[in-house]
């Protein structure tokens, strides 16, 4: 069968999503037709994302499935006239992977103390070559899926690595500690330090004043996990008694950081707009045309949300 | 038997190679005296390098080597006061490894577009992530011991690479090319290409303006291997073009980089100072002691210059 396709994801992803979902398809060799406007009753598919201007389904009567491009889906599920299969957006390549990439692009960056040339006004040459990497000890907080992959990544380009977790785990070559007296161990003598903990009533400021005096002076900082996971105070300080030498932040409490925010001026400190691990327009694509394929041979679905469970 | 060493290479690296040699030597529990003030009748060793001070070794008559700290041993192999064996530097952890790393923080640097949020005046937020590195090809020109090190980083991190040389290579899991026609195909659709070419009659100007539109549009060059490999005017001239979107630039033909020169100004470019792959002072020092521990136990010292050869 041709898969009738609506796109109503509104205009500025059409432009992103309509090349790489073609593309997806046609490597599954899927018979498809992709539009943004369609007569309702001819539709099989809708592409959809929770801020459409499509909110009443009722029109749609031969459609197999809501295939949603957001991870969050609590603005959908309360859409009565959506009954049939709902799709969530898990694009595991894309966030496990993006997370890899960032880290150790960031872990690297500071290690080769790049920021030196990218911004260098005055021209100099100063061939000070850093150490290697197997001299610049790592230490990440928390080892779910992102953190082990990260501590992975980062080990195989010769970065000592430490990692350390609430609950004891044992991970191969690898130095784990655990618990509350297992962070300061974790934490002493680091040069780079990474979170990615989840955000608990726990880890809330655990990087606070005493933790980074625990650092080796000039360490760098990098947080893709969780804005509440710094004690912001406690980090400009460090900032600017050279305790640390740098941190760059992808997370915040509040988001996008507001324009008044002291991170965004202080000269030691990177903000990226939460982009450490999101949800890629090419490998969220795949997982739409995976679906479609599966929907047009009345396979079973991947993500199907349990609108009674809300996810 | 303790070994009397005397570091005569000059006040600046005595400050960096210190307290690394201490490390180096305790770890190899080697019994020494380290100064850079000793009689000479009484010193076993001379850390050395070619624009050291001391150039008479006459009175150092139970001298047993001279330990270069200097790759490069020309300006050493005419001193015939040197009777006994000169060993250079060949640091091989520092130089492969540091090419590994910086080549791969700098693909991952332009991968990510880094530099939009380290210099970002107008603080901003703009969440565009990039591509997956599994959706960025990569060319490495270049298959020798530092462009497979780099390919193989690469890889592990999800980056699609080819490569190419100029005589035929086959290498696990890589797509390669060689000779003329390879190279086209090696270089077609790339998003970066990585300079790891030695410098020949045949490579010189490798990269002119008809090899650089056969990039993607939007590419990224990266040059540690040697500075004419690339003709400049054509690189500047993509670069304006937008054919290039950046060069990351380590080595030059005349080097420090003239401050009159373009690449200084440019936008688009970074000069990095020669730094990709240096003798790197911790893995050095750990090259030096392994020769003392070896020279105390009259064993064969590593890397002695054959001073008739000149290397």
């Amino acid at each position: 069968m041709t898969a009738t396709i609506l796109f109503a994801a509104g205009e500025a992803r059409w432009t992103i999503y309509e090349p790489l979902l073609r593309d997806a398809l046609q490597a599954l060799k899927v018979d498809y037709v992709l539009r943004t406007d369609l007569p309702p009753d001819e539709v099989d598919f809708v592409v959809y994302a929770p801020d459409s201007d499509l909110q009443d389904f009722t029109p749609f009567t031969r459609l197999k499935a809501v295939l949603s491009l957001w991870a969050g889906v609590e603005r959908i599920t309360g859409n009565e006239t959506i009954t049939v299969p709902l799709t969530r957006m898990v694009d595991e390549d894309g966030l496990t992977q993006g997370m890899i990439e960032w880290v150790t692009g960031h872990v690297l960056r500071h290690h080769l103390g790049m920021d030196a040339q990218i911004v260098n006004p005055d021209h100099r040459w100063e061939p000070n070559a850093p150490p290697v990497a197997s001299d610049r000890p790592v230490t990440i907080l928390g080892l779910g899926t992102l953190g082990l992959a990260c501590a992975r990544a980062l080990r195989g380009l010769g970065f000592p690595v430490t990692g350390w977790s609430r609950r004891p785990r044992a991970v191969a070559n690898m130095r784990c500690f655990h618990g509350e007296d297992g962070l300061e161990k974790a934490l002493s003598g680091a040069q780079i330090v990474v979170l990615l903990l989840p955000e608990t009533p726990d880890t809330r400021h655990l990087i606070n004043a005493d933790r980074l005096s625990l650092l080796a002076p000039g360490a760098f900082l990098i947080n893709p996990g969780r804005g509440p996971l710094i004690d912001e105070e406690a980090v400009l300080a460090a900032l600017d008694s050279g305790q640390l030498a740098h941190a760059t932040l992808d997370v915040f409490p509040v988001e996008p950081l507001p324009q008044d925010h002291a991170f965004w001026t202080h000269p030691k400190v990177t903000v990226t707009p939460h982009i450490a691990s999101e949800t890629r327009p090419q490998t969220a694509a795949r997982v739409v045309a995976e679906n479609i394929r599966r929907g047009t041979l009345d396979h079973k679905l991947l993500h199907v949300v349990d609108r009674e469970a809300g996810y």
